[in-house]
């Protein structure tokens, strides 16, 4: 049985869902993407995945080759194709085959569909160690295939014992590489930077899902707040809600607030309409 | 006639050097690469390219599949199967086939023939206007695929009718996305940004010529310097040396010593060996 890929106008099997070496990708790392995961077959949070994805081209200057009705139809036909409940679907689109080495040539896009790694229950339940490291994604509006800093960063994020990491830059907190962050302060606020993190899909849910119980705040996060804070945790479509139990060397001493969300999380992503 | 590609173990015709689609270029844009140029079909500053090339590919964690001397054979019957004078090779390795989509999988090795733009003799007569923008790449020292900025920024560059951009960041200059700064300062010292930069073949090359006529000095270069400086130049593989007439709205009064160094770079590279 094929993995069904489907390239700029058609579905072909995985192994040949190949670019060719001019493509901007390749050449100058320039392209964007989504990803969103299923339940059971069922796409979740599609529209505003596809918001995200237009709103992402349209900041890059790609022109997608489908419609989002179209793109959409595209989605449904490539699940029951693959027929692989509960994996996560990719829509990538980069700056196509270029003439010059450098400029946009016509977008290439690109749908797969791949299972993920979930945290672990540990990590759910202890929370996870992040590692501060002074950056900032340029472009942070968009969902860029911009990488570099994150994966150059591994070996120093394991020979930290880290999970994660957290990028800072002047003293501000903006992300993780592929997550979003938060902090519980001393008066049970939740705090996420505002302008200069990717806008999550998951983050903007908790936001809503939070704002029934606790006061919510989008704006600059400073490094030292965790030093006060009670609880910090992070936020995406694979992890969810994810505790966070030490940052650097400073240890958080509860999660109770981030499991609560978790939960309240889960049950609103077992009932979400697509 | 077949314009020949190598991808990693063997010369394909052009249209078959493709990758999957789970390259790490095109899943993070995570790659490095070189581009060296032939004077008729002899490869330039190959050893330096050649060291900056596994001094990228070190730094950024990825092992080339080929050893030194084997990839200099590639080089060579690359060109001898191609007979493409005048042209230029780029050598590209990436992240490879990544099983999860996010850590280094076996390097994807690529060498290509490209011919390249050289500077109009309009621009090397007058020269050229910057728009500097605010940034600084990250990795500097690696020679990283990513152009994200770069490429972004074109629309922006085209806007206000100049030729390159100009990263600032704090104050300070760094580089052009595609080359090497230069100021020549009030009494004729040449001064170039030393440590945020990517390292130039051929800004290595003018400091070297330079140092027989003039002070050199790598170090922190102020945007504010631009002002009291006599003249501007950009360095690359492509451009040689391209004499800057304008930054944002300041414009330089003479292009002299620049046209004098190009004058004997000229005469350098048209004698160089290997």
């Amino acid at each position: 049985m094929h993995n069904w890929v489907f390239l700029n106008d058609r579905f072909v099997p995985e192994n040949e869902a190949v670019l060719s070496y001019r493509d901007l990708s390749f050449q100058r790392g320039y392209g964007i993407f989504d990803f969103f995961r299923l339940r059971g077959n069922t796409p979740l949070f599609l529209e505003d995945h596809l918001d995200r994805f237009y709103f992402s081209a349209e900041s890059a200057h790609l022109l997608p080759p489908l419609e989002r009705e179209a793109l959409k139809a595209v989605v449904f036909e490539l699940l029951n194709r693959n027929n692989r409940p509960d994996t996560g679907v990719r829509l990538s689109l980069t700056g196509g085959y270029s003439e010059d080495g450098f400029n946009i040539g016509k977008p290439t896009l690109l749908l797969s569909q791949h299972p993920f790694s979930a945290p672990t229950e540990k990590q759910v339940r202890q929370g996870i160690k992040l590692l501060s490291y002074a950056y900032q994604r340029p472009l942070p509006q968009i969902k860029s295939i911009d990488y570099l800093m994150a994966i150059w960063l591994q070996p120093k994020r394991i020979e930290n014992g880290a999970d994660d990491l957290l990028y800072v830059q002047d003293g501000y907190i903006s992300e993780c590489p592929r997550s979003n962050f938060f902090l519980v302060t001393e008066d049970d606020r939740l705090v996420t930077p505002a302008q200069n993190a990717l806008p999550g899909i998951t983050r903007k849910k908790v936001l809503e899902i939070a704002k029934q119980k606790f006061i919510t705040e989008e704006r600059p996060v400073a490094y030292e707040e965790i030093f006060t804070a009670k609880e910090a945790f992070i936020t995406s479509t694979t992890k969810q809600i994810l505790p966070v139990a030490q940052i650097d060397s400073h240890s958080f001493l509860q999660n109770r607030i981030s499991h609560q969300l978790l939960q309240l999380f889960k049950t609103y992503w077992t009932n979400a309409l697509v």
